[in-house]
């Protein structure tokens, strides 16, 4: 396993008992923008059908406007676009996520030496 | 639901395709430290007894030594100790959470601008 600083610094952003955005759903936009599709992008990360389906709908009720957009059906199964605000919070986690990284990157280089050495 | 710092900053110390530390085992630590047990503290963070042993199995082969010293069975079921490294381990995971919030804090206000209103 590539051991990458969003692997560590997995940053939660609370809402309502659960998470408005958080490590599984920024892959998961990143997925569906890579692929036009939201089951394309669950299979992606080895996720199920039925919980990209839940991720997107958590996070579209969870901002101001829907981050993803889907259209069911039709030829070719239909197919899901990350909207403007979609690009824009997935910007700013990864943003987060290296903001925290380089106060991390020394103290979590020292945390390892008490781990076994691999 | 009371929203933290620990619940937003979930670093993870990634190892052997899992992680050596991460907020559940952290939380995990402190329990044990406060209850003396293994599965009271499980039970203390609605975690199944199965998956309170499991967790202090992966720290304790982890670590450099174990972080937990349990001893089965006799008149109480037996009990558990946090070690040395243990308080060690988790005092330096908190830090890291620490350290991240510092410079998190604002722009992880300004994140919340672009959800829905609470």
């Amino acid at each position: 396993m590539e051991v990458t600083p969003r692997k560590i610094v997995r940053i939660g952003i609370p809402r309502g008992g659960g998470y408005a955005m958080g490590p599984g759903k920024a892959d998961l936009l990143e997925a569906i923008h890579a692929t036009g599709s939201i089951s394309a992008a669950g299979r992606s990360l080895s996720m199920s059908y039925r919980r990209a389906w839940l991720l997107v709908d958590e996070m579209n009720h969870a901002f101001a406007t829907p981050l993803v957009e889907a259209h069911l059906g039709g030829a070719g199964g239909g197919g899901a676009r990350v909207t403007d605000l979609g690009h824009e919070a997935l910007r700013r986690y990864r943003a987060l996520q290296d903001q925290a990284w380089t106060v991390l990157r020394t103290p979590y280089q020292d945390y390892l030496r008490l781990l076994k050495p691999e």
